[in-house]
């Protein structure tokens, strides 16, 4: 069998933590490549750089590992690896993070580290989103670490283990709860929890007199009660696993609003 | 009946044309705030701005209409407007655009104009994003300008003309055809359609000798003969009309990838 070649990047920037942390744990899978942001990259979503050039810079090279910075969003920096870097190379696998914060509900929107995830997925190759909930720069990554092993040997034998399960397209949000190994309790997959943020903004002057203001929201779960939910899970001690899809379509109203609109 | 309160936004910036268009258009259904960025945030998608602070300024205060430009992205003006600017008021409709530039198929996912459109719609509020098939700065939106009306119309009176029909939440992402009134063949309710694209960087030297890029994108139809999609109403000089949702679980892959992963 010849060697993998494994792709990952993140939001938070090429040194981050919890980047290199992935990078451990996956170099016994294969070749590894990263391509990730110059600077942090939080609440990118799925944006795109389309008013600026990009920049690409390689930072590292070694045996077995390659790592760029771009200067742009995390889904730039997949567009730039596929596209430009490994156009005509078959990948086995794309991994975004481990992000310094949880992604689980209706963060999969806001998240850099989900847009390049689901913007991996698109390029036909199992791609996955890793996160950790807590946001500090000195997280503990060690159960995470141990997680990301677990799920991408599961899925990369997958083909063998279970022919029958149908892995592509396969993009998986996967989000692991704080604690020591010992503290999790097992690996859940479930659906995405319902719920929004609302944002109390904190409003300060700046040296000039002029108002500014900051983000500082709070998540609204809709369903609390829910056991079947990634905010469940992680509340519970479980890794959260959720498959994502990208029809934005309410097929329901589809039908229902055609009697309004239609003409 | 009190007067509508109505907000509008954009990712083109404050004072593009498309907008201009939209506050003509909108006046005579209510009382209009806008909030939209200071600068271009096309492709932005649905980022928030978490590093930085934001910054907001008046630029327009006239009877039944106010104006705001804000320093952030387009799902950050819909956070400023409802949860700061107007946080006890209800709100009768929001409004995105109108956008130079499609934002049918996977563009949803991209698009700065549906960033704002979808986060409107989780203030339980109507929510539409329309977009023109036509990038230029000098675009002819008479016709996109006749379609709001229709449309925004259509769904303020749905209330009472079909109180059957399910209407919360409503997130609709509307694209208009290039063309004059009398091109338009209709308006079409339907779905996102499949299909991905794919870069070629336009690669070039900067004058420090440095290589930059730059994204060119083309779209990948991947379901060019099916007829219930929004790439096909464009195509046949239809508007397209997809409503939205969120929830982005593969809920068939929730079931099968238990096998795989569950622990």
């Amino acid at each position: 069998m010849s060697e993998r070649l494994i792709f990952l990047t993140n939001d938070d920037g090429f040194g981050a933590r919890g980047l290199e942390r992935m990078i451990e744990v996956m170099r016994p899978f294969g070749h590894i490549v990263v391509v990730a942001p110059e600077t942090t990259q939080s609440g990118m979503a799925h944006a795109i750089t389309m008013s600026n050039p990009l920049f690409l810079r390689e930072v590292r090279n070694e045996p077995g590992l390659e790592v760029y910075a771009c200067s742009g969003t995390p889904v730039d920096c997949v567009k730039m690896a596929l596209d430009h870097l490994l156009p005509d190379r078959k990948l086995d696998l794309i991994c975004s993070g481990i992000n310094h914060g949880s992604n689980a509900a209706i963060n999969v929107l806001y998240s850099g580290t989900m847009g390049a995830a689901i913007e991996g997925s698109f390029y036909d190759v199992p791609s996955i989103g890793f996160s950790l909930s807590d946001h500090s720069l000195d997280a503990d990554f060690e159960a995470a670490g141990e997680v990301v092993y677990q799920i991408v040997n599961g899925i990369l034998e997958a083909k063998t283990n279970f022919p029958e399960v149908q892995l592509a397209p396969l993009c998986l949000n996967v989000n692991i709860p704080i604690g020591r190994p010992e503290d999790l309790k097992g690996i859940r997959v479930c659906r995405q929890c319902r719920g929004y943020w609302r944002e109390e903004f904190f409003i300060r002057k700046n040296p000039a007199g002029r108002d500014y203001y900051w983000l500082t929201g709070e998540f609204q779960n809709h369903e609390p009660d829910a056991t079947d939910t990634d905010e469940w899970a992680l509340a519970h001690n479980y890794v959260s696993v959720v498959p994502i899809q990208v029809d934005l379509t309410n097929h329901t109203q589809v039908t229902s609003l055609g009697k309004i609109l239609d003409k």
